[in-house]
C-alpha cells in the first residue's frame, strides 16, 4: 500500500511546517511555526488537531524552544497547555526529556523526528489488529478524524479502516459530519476520497437512525485519553454512538497508542474536558455549551486496539495487562 | 403573555408574505408568493418549515390557486408533493377542501385564514397541558424548532416551553443544533431570546453528554407524522435523543396537534422519510446520506401531547381514545 503524502507536520530544520487542516479541503494551505509560542498557538487554534498529531507537533515545538535556547520547562509548560484533554501531547513532551537524555538542540530534534517515525509504524500494527476484527464486506461507522492527518502517519481508527479495505473488508464508511469542526465531513472523507474507500458523510443527529437502517457491523473511533479502567475521551459524539451501538447491538471499536492511556486516573471521571467558545456553534449573542470531548464508559466498549494488543471488553484487570511496566501483551 | 410577533406567514390578500428562515438570524426577509408554484417552491426550499407552518402555507397556495382560477386538484398535488414527510400538508390541503364547500377564492381566502387562527389557538391549549408535566426549575432539552416560526403561531414543543416558563417551571434550555439547517441554532435560541428564556445551544453530537451531564428532566419535541400506534416522525435526531434520554431514565414529550396523526398508518415503517442533497452536508464531490427526518418508536415516548389530550406511554389503544371520529378524550 502507498506510503501517505497527507503528512500534518512536516520538520524543516529551522521551523516546523504544520498543514492548516481549518482549510481543508478547499485549500492547502501550511503554517510555518519557527518557536514553541507558535506551535502553541497551532494547537490551541487547532490548526493542527488529532491526539497523536497535537503530541508529535509539541515534540517539535520542544526541539524549536531547544533551539532556541529557550527554557524548555517553561516551553513544555506553554505547549501542554495549549489543549487539556489529550494526553498524548503530555506523553511526548516528557518523552521528549529522557531522564539523562541530552536536550542539545540536535538531539531534540532527532528525538521529534523519531516520535514522529514511530507514531506511523505504532499505527501500521495496530492497524492490521484492528482490521482481523472486521467481518468481510463490512459497512463501519466513524467519527471525527483519526486518519493520517491526525496522527505522525496513517491514522488510528482511519488506519484500520484503510487496511481492512485493502484486505476486503470494508464496502462502505459512514462518516459522522463532527460539527462544530466538521472534521468528519472535511478531513476524513477527504482522506477516504484518496485512499478509494466509499465513504457517505451523516450528519451527527443521523447516526443513530444510520445504525437502526443500515446496520455497521462496528463503530470504529479514537480516543484522546483512555484511564486505567477503559473508560475513554474522545470527540464529542462519541458517547451517543457507543450507548447507541449497544443499544442495537452494534460493536465499537477503540483504536489507539498505548500512549493515549493515563494509568495515573483511575477512571473517567478524572479527565479534563475542553469546553471551547460558543461562537464556534452558535450565532453572535447566542448561547452555547460546546464540550468538545466527553467520556465513554469502558462497559460499551468492545475492544480497544492498541500497538500492543486488542483488549475486549476491557476493564481495569484486562488492561493493566498492557502496561509497559508490566510486562508486554499478546 | 404577549402575542406573537414572529409570524412566519402573513396573509395579504393577493399574495402570500412567506418570512425566509434560511436567513435568520441575521435577515428579516420576506417572500412574495403569488401561486400555488411560488408557495410549492418556498416549502421545497425551506423557505417555510415546521409541520403546521408548511400546512397553512399550503392552505394559502391553494387560496391563491383559486383566485388564479387555476385547477385545485392539480394546485394540491404540486404543493401535497413539496415536501414528503409531514402530514399536515395533506391534512391543510384537504382541509381547504370540505365536501361540498364552496371554493371561490373569497370563501378559499376565509377558510385559510381560519386554519391559521385555529392552529395558534390549538398551540396555546397544547402549550397549557404540555407544561402542567413540567416540574419546576427544570432544564429542559429541545431539537428543531417548533416555535411561532414553525406553526400558525405560538409553537408546540416550543409553546409549551414558553408557558412552562412564564409558570416557573423552566430554568434553562438545551436547544440542539439541528444539523444540517442549523434550526436550533439559528431560530429556536432565536425566539427564546426574544421571549427571555435562557437558552444555550449544544451541537447535536453533545445532546447525550448534556443529557448525562446536566440532566434535564424532560426533552420536548414536535412531530412531523404519528402512526396510528404513537411510532413518530420528526427531525432526524429525535430517534436518538429517545434512546439517550430512556438509557438515562430522563422523560420524552412529543407535543403536536391531532392533525398530525396519520390513523392510515398501523406503525412507523410506513412513514415516507425525506433525504435531502448531499450539498446540504458535504463538500463539493463529497457523497452524503441525508435523511432530514427519523422515526421514534412508541415505546420510547412517554407523553404525547395534543389538543384534545395528553396520552402517556401512548400506543395503539390509548391514541385511538383521541381520534376525532371515536369521541373526544380528556
Amino acid at each position: 500500500m502507498a506510503e501517505d503524502s497527507l503528512a500534518p507536520l512536516r520538520w524543516q530544520g529551522a521551523q516546523l511546517a504544520v498543514l492548516d487542516q481549518r482549510a481543508l479541503p478547499e485549500r492547502e494551505h501550511w503554517i510555518a511555526c519557527r518557536s514553541a509560542a507558535d506551535v502553541a498557538d497551532a494547537i490551541a487554534t487547532m490548526a493542527v488537531r488529532g491526539a497523536p498529531a497535537i503530541g508529535l507537533a509539541g515534540a517539535y515545538g520542544l526541539a524549536l524552544a531547544a533551539a532556541a535556547g529557550e527554557n524548555l520547562d517553561a516551553a513544555a509548560g506553554r505547549l501542554h497547555a495549549a489543549r487539556p484533554t489529550a494526553v498524548h501531547l503530555a506523553w511526548a513532551l516528557a518523552a521528549m526529556r529522557p531522564p539523562g537524555g541530552a536536550t542539545d538542540a540536535a538531539s531534540m530534534a532527532a528525538r521529534a523526528q523519531q516520535l514522529h517515525r514511530e507514531d506511523a509504524a505504532i499505527n501500521r500494527r495496530m492497524a492490521e489488529r484492528g482490521a482481523a476484527l472486521l467481518p468481510p464486506h463490512s459497512r463501519v461507522m466513524t467519527h471525527c478524524n483519526t486518519g493520517a492527518l491526525a496522527t505522525g502517519g496513517w491514522g488510528t481508527a482511519l488506519g484500520v479502516i484503510r487496511i481492512a479495505h485493502a484486505q476486503g473488508r470494508i464496502a462502505e464508511v459512514l462518516a459522522g459530519e463532527t460539527r462544530p469542526w466538521r472534521q468528519g465531513a472535511r478531513l476524513t472523507a477527504w482522506e477516504l476520497g484518496q485512499a478509494g474507500v466509499p465513504c457517505r458523510i451523516i450528519a451527527d443527529g443521523a447516526a443513530a437512525w444510520a445504525m437502526q437502517r443500515l446496520r455497521p457491523s462496528w463503530v470504529l473511533v479514537g480516543a484522546d485519553r483512555i484511564a486505567a479502567n477503559g473508560d475513554t475521551a474522545n470527540k464529542i459524539g462519541t458517547y451517543a454512538l457507543a450507548v447507541q451501538a449497544r443499544a442495537l447491538g452494534l460493536k465499537l471499536m477503540v483504536v489507539a497508542p498505548l500512549a493515549t492511556i493515563d494509568w495515573t486516573l483511575t477512571d473517567g471521571a478524572g479527565i479534563p474536558i475542553e469546553e471551547r467558545a460558543a461562537s464556534e456553534l452558535a450565532p453572535a449573542g447566542a448561547r452555547a455549551w460546546n464540550p468538545v470531548f466527553d467520556v465513554t464508559p469502558a462497559h460499551l466498549i468492545d475492544a480497544i486496539v492498541t500497538e500492543a494488543g486488542v483488549v475486549r471488553a476491557p476493564d481495569r484487570q484486562r488492561l493493566a495487562a498492557l502496561r509497559p511496566t508490566t510486562g508486554a501483551a499478546s
